[in-house]
């Protein structure tokens, strides 16, 4: 059994590597829910949704999160009644939240709507949420004037395209919230426990938030392998360097293996950052160096291969 | 000033009419909304809404109801999650029930989310929902095995077309629901009160058992004149037939008549029920004789003009 620590884009392309050398009933995926928000009345799960469209095949292919062919009608429509779009769901998208938001209204947890939804697109691995509890991320941003402001997730990363400087993040709800039904046991019975390229300040950082899970990652942190997001100093999608710098973590594979060391035993890092190899090694993890960069499925294969066997 | 009590498609081809031989600005119409349910977790109200897209020249030409040029991307994509989509909602409409969800949601009243929506599709007269409180109409329908069912008005006409024979309709919530904030002053200060062509049972039905809205009308009984929504023993369009029937409403405009004696003291019949006038006339009521099949725009404003003169 495989459990994976997930955020969006960078995760579920490297998830889509990894169930092609593994059986995907085996892997279950633990998903970031903190960026997840109401929108015209309708609860989206931008993670969730990214990873189960995406292990779908059903991803938009070049942004990597919503659907292949989507159109904005609705969203269009919207706008006669000069609601906030700044926050668009395609037409096809809709569907999920209208489905997602109903179920949860008629009493469902995320945890089942989820089993439903990725169900009904034959998605294989279980994906679960980190919590049914809401979890919210903060983002605390200085305005030029000096005001600080705190946003939601989606205020900072979309509305405002992740430019006001962050101060602070913190994750309203996670003191309180407990981990999804299965998640635990899934970390505890995983032969292998992954920590997808994902941003560490607010894709991995709200899980370990939710209370219980980094000690169980801790308590099996040998078999703990992690995907540095970073190559060469920089993201390779997203606006991880903008909150790693102001927290104090360096935007490195090296800042990434001093955030994760704690719970995490060894860290893949690009081949291009080969030469950092020791101070990964200095924070206290075995490091794998590989092609991290994943231009297509096949070098996610590659890749999620490298990634088992650095802890077989 | 002008009032109008109206239900869907008929009403909203008659105030298309009306409003191109008044002032628009006169005209408050006054809307059945025990047709209003949820769907999809929305709040669909679809007699304010054919008023509504009417008035603003955007309806769908042939049916009626919705709107031009729809599509219905979202719904496909809800058939994924095996969703009961018999009631299917247009990706342009979805934008108005989402409005209108999310509003009601903050509190807003549906009358004044309803005075938004309209503004938004520049829409000039006065569109109002009979009630902000939740009124539905019940069609208690015979089974072929005998059993009695209770549905709700869309399942019976939507979902299983208008099929099972009705024995019994109420309006679930009517006795203590209010009337719109303004419908009463509406019916008060009008020089003329008009009831469109509309559904008695399900859509002048549950207006007039809004308590005070029937008895402010008996009180401007002179003012008070309707069109007959049946033409030669049969209606234009929709179902009236099935429910009128059954509850022992003759389905004639001489039936009409009898209907809508108590509290409207004219009424405009069809040129091809010339020969029912004295019938009408026996109910109680003035007779007028006009041409009622709105084949266009230019008919329905006829129609109108005629109406108007006969209180004039």
């Amino acid at each position: 059994m495989i459990a994976a620590l997930a955020g969006g884009v960078g995760a579920a392309r490297f998830l889509r590597g990894l169930v092609r050398v593994v059986d995907p009933a085996s892997v279950t995926v633990i998903v970031n829910t903190a960026d997840d928000d109401r929108f015209h009345g309708l609860n989206v799960s931008p993670d969730l949704d990214t990873v189960t469209y995406t292990l779908a095949g059903a991803e938009h292919p070049e942004q990597g999160w919503g659907l292949a062919g989507e159109t904005f009608t609705a969203m269009d429509a919207l706008d006669r009644y000069g609601a906030d779009t700044w926050f668009r769901l395609g037409d096809h998208d809709l569907a999920t939240h209208l489905y997602r938001t109903r179920r949860l209204d008629e009493g469902a947890t995320l945890t089942e709507v989820t089993a439903e939804i990725t169900a009904a697109w034959g998605v294989v691995p279980r994906v679960v949420p980190m919590s049914d509890d809401r979890v919210a991320t903060r983002v605390t941003v200085r305005r030029p004037s000096g005001e600080i402001e705190v946003l939601s997730m989606q205020e900072w990363f979309v509305r405002e395209r992740a430019n006001p400087p962050v101060v602070a993040v913190d994750f309203a709800g996670a003191s309180t919230a407990s981990p999804g039904p299965d998640v635990l046991r899934a970390i505890e019975d995983a032969e292998t426990i992954l920590v997808c390229p994902s941003n560490p300040v607010i894709s991995i950082g709200p899980i370990l938030a939710v209370p219980g899970i980094r000690e169980a990652l801790i308590g099996r942190r040998e078999r703990v392998v992690g995907v540095s997001p970073i190559i060469a100093g920089a993201p390779v999608k997203g606006p991880a360097d903008r909150l790693m710098d102001p927290l104090g973590i360096e935007v490195s594979c090296v800042g990434v293996a001093r955030a994760y060391a704690e719970f995490c035993g060894t860290l893949v890092i690009d081949s291009g950052d080969a030469m950092r190899a020791a101070e990964v090694e200095a924070a206290g993890m075995r490091v794998v160096v590989a092609d991290t960069l994943m231009r297509d499925a096949r070098v996610a294969a590659a890749l999620a291969q490298h990634t088992l066997n650095a802890v077989a």
